[in-house]
């Protein structure tokens, strides 16, 4: 599906550190999923579940486990075959480098500083006093108001905006529509009946290799800053309120949301949909469901589902039990008649 | 509401197929609600149960089903008003056409094609490689990537981002901030407590008379191709997975999301705010309810509701009892000391 | 955190006619959340339980309750220490005035009004026949359709887009990504297996001091106007469809979903995730709980839970039952092996 200058195969086994089974002069020309390979291009073959789609692949080289059998192809015998398809595919497709310069219809502030290597695309915006660092790419459209700091090697796409005083790290990538450093919501009663807004001032910092999906929003903090850690991934129509903490290595899913003062602990998983009220506390290496409702700290390392959310066994065995209901329901009213059937008239009051 | 050059009725009914009723002369100058219409209006009324809103309605004409009182008005009875109103109205008020050409502040990469007779707005990006189809609207500042496909007469609102190598077909409408094609969201561990990308290589598919509602994201396939089948239309905010396979006139109204390699076939509809944990196949015609949570296949024709879903009816009799479920709680009670008071004390060892 | 110019504590106790308590010739030099002030920040204290938090603190000055004791502070003691410090940051942090003028790289139609004192950032369009009202700000890159008409005092932050006929009232604010006036949702059978488009010809109608959060879309609507009514406040990703009628000082939080012609009264609260199905009304004052289902009117004032919802209490109740209802299983299960005991085997048949 993609092509690529060829490369031969016990070149890529030894940037990889495997062993080829088969012939190590083959010269891989692309790479694509089982089902779309062609005799040049390379494949993987996550475990032994796969082999009858192996069977059927025209794929001419395989990454594959060693007790899978490949049949007549070449193939990198592999312990972790998906990870090393990762490996090989970031090493044969490298990210384009951007050409370095400031596109004539981009409008740079006076005060802002862009590195001469950084690549500004045709009609960014660079408010005062930003500054964007090395080897960093804005596609079309980006809006970096006042303030800003963008990292080193970060990929910036289109059409997203970068608020007021937010700092992002190295290697962030930030996909199209993204919005960082919109105010955050918060309003209180004005005393006549009307609402005033609460302020607004904090920033949000974004570290080291974040990715940060299409649409997702992060606010900034109302004082004090929203944080996303180290190496965390969000998906697209994301949304993280004022002040929320979210540590490193943190995967969370589309459309989750994630009310003011949340903390995500490093390591925990939040599943599509899910959603935290606020000023709680999801713990390291937890796992959130999807369309979960978290209404209070969830311990590290706890899996939880539903809405309210309960821990995934409870909540499993509620469900199971709500399936036999309607029938319970109908087994209690029997067992009603039954017991005024075998209670003498007599006694009835006494009861 | 809308003003439009003014047609005689007779011809409209003409041009719909459909009879008049009444005054053959009346001009029509715009169309509105009944309860916003006046004199030169015309409107349209459901069916008999909207009788009411209609005695009490300016209109000077309706489209109306033949057993409905119209008074003094004139009308056009039809089968289907609400069908011939939109008929009539895409009648009244076609598209308007854009005026063709590239507007000076777009920049066009070398290497692009767009065919004269489209209309490329203010701030647009052409990446290089990319196609406009002939009549193809693209409102000011739309952003698109290399190699893109766009086909004839759509209309691409502002802000919309199409992303490397996406392929639209003939007559599709994005509106405003759509993102198409940014990568999906696969990640693998790194063998060192990191996170190593999933290649997110594939493209995206929209076959004609697709519409894409506000802010709505789809991503390009990780290896192949995500797809939206011929005539679905899709509403705001709207999240679709990588890889994902949507068939043809499939309805998905706001805030659905659907996890990677979801399949949803031709007809279902998927109401707001649903979502698929992927990898499953929900069937042609199936409905799924608002909110609900799909984590497994849902055969064609099946309706389903529930956070894990559930066929409707069996949803609906197990919310039914749920509300019967806190005073089921003492009836058992009641059973329980009813049974202990019955039951000698000598006996209650055995049990 | 946000540095200003220095001001004296008593010079702010006096605009907010409030009493010093302390030194009055303190100097505020900046404004901080407790844990982040430092001995020149002022800052605030909610309530007495907050006391610990203070006693921490580096702040040279509070706003705080008259109970609570500020060491050797000073303090500006207020009843409503939370809305005097909004008041005080909104005194000490104006809002800063754009520069009046339109930046040479937008691009406004013939026939746009643009009021002078109005301020039009890089890459903005303006559609023909669209008005700009006095000192309205517009970030980069605001798409502002024809026809529409923008008030007084407004802020628009980047990308944002005004779709046709958009009416704004004054001093409302849209931050980025927002996009409002795109078609509505609705389809009906073509009679030949197809969808037709039902007419999405209706308006936008925003009131004054209405304030719209990144990437929410607000639809036109099918005929007549949706409306959002004066000094609603609404979050992040919120869908609200065509023809919808929002009163005044709603709150809306992130990711609610609204289908078309739902009513909210003046003042309801949605909670974040929550979605109400259409053609239905959410009473005034009402309170929808985070990821609530509304499937039919809530009345004014009443609190309600739950997809689909239930009054407060009553889902309460629910859910504490749920909790129980597995070991309730058990108990039935328990309580039929007794009465199968206890029933001598002749009459089994008479039940």
């Amino acid at each position: 599906m993609e092509t690529l200058r060829p490369l031969r195969l016990d070149r890529l086994a030894g940037h990889l550190g495997r062993e080829v089974d088969g012939d190590g002069g083959f010269e891989i020309e692309g790479v694509a999923a089982l089902e779309e390979a062609g005799p040049k291009d390379l494949s993987f073959v996550r475990s032994a579940r796969y082999a009858n789609r192996l069977a059927l692949s025209r794929a001419g080289a395989v990454i594959a486990p060693s007790g899978v059998s490949v049949g007549l192809r070449s193939a990198i015998r592999s312990d972790d075959p998906t990870l090393d398809f990762c490996r090989a595919v970031s090493w044969l497709l490298p990210p384009r480098a951007a050409t370095p310069g400031i596109h004539s219809s981009a409008v740079v502030a006076g005060g802002a500083q862009v590195d001469p290597s950084a690549s500004i695309g045709p009609g960014c915006t660079i408010g005062s006093g930003a500054r964007i660092g090395a080897r960093s790419l804005l596609h079309a459209g980006v809006s970096v108001y006042s303030g800003v700091t963008v990292g080193s090697d970060c990929v910036i796409h289109s059409r997203t905006v970068i608020g007021e005083g937010v700092v992002l790290g190295d290697r962030v990538v930030l996909h199209p529509g993204v919005v960082l450093g919109a105010d955050g919501f918060g309003y209180v009663g004005d005393g006549a009946g009307g609402l005033a807004k609460v302020p607004q001032l904090g920033g949000v910092v974004i570290e080291d290799d974040v990715e940060i999906g299409a649409g997702s929003t992060v606010d900034r903090g109302s004082l004090g800053d929203t944080r996303i850690g180290r190496g965390t991934k969000v998906d697209n129509l994301v949304q993280i309120g004022h002040n929320c903490s979210i540590g490193e290595q943190v995967i969370i899913v589309a459309q989750v949301g994630l009310a003011g003062s949340t903390t995500v602990e490093n390591g925990a998983v939040l599943l599509g949909q899910a959603g935290a009220v606020g000023h709680l506390t999801i713990g390291a290496g937890a796992v959130v469901g999807p369309q979960a409702g978290v209404h209070k700290d969830v311990p590290p390392g706890v899996r939880v589902m539903g809405s309210p959310h309960r821990e995934n066994r409870r909540f499993r065995r509620m469900m199971g039990a709500l399936t036999h209901l309607p029938e319970l329901l109908q087994r209690v009213r029997a067992l009603e008649r039954r017991a005024a059937a075998s209670t003498p008239p007599v006694e009835g009051g006494e009861h």
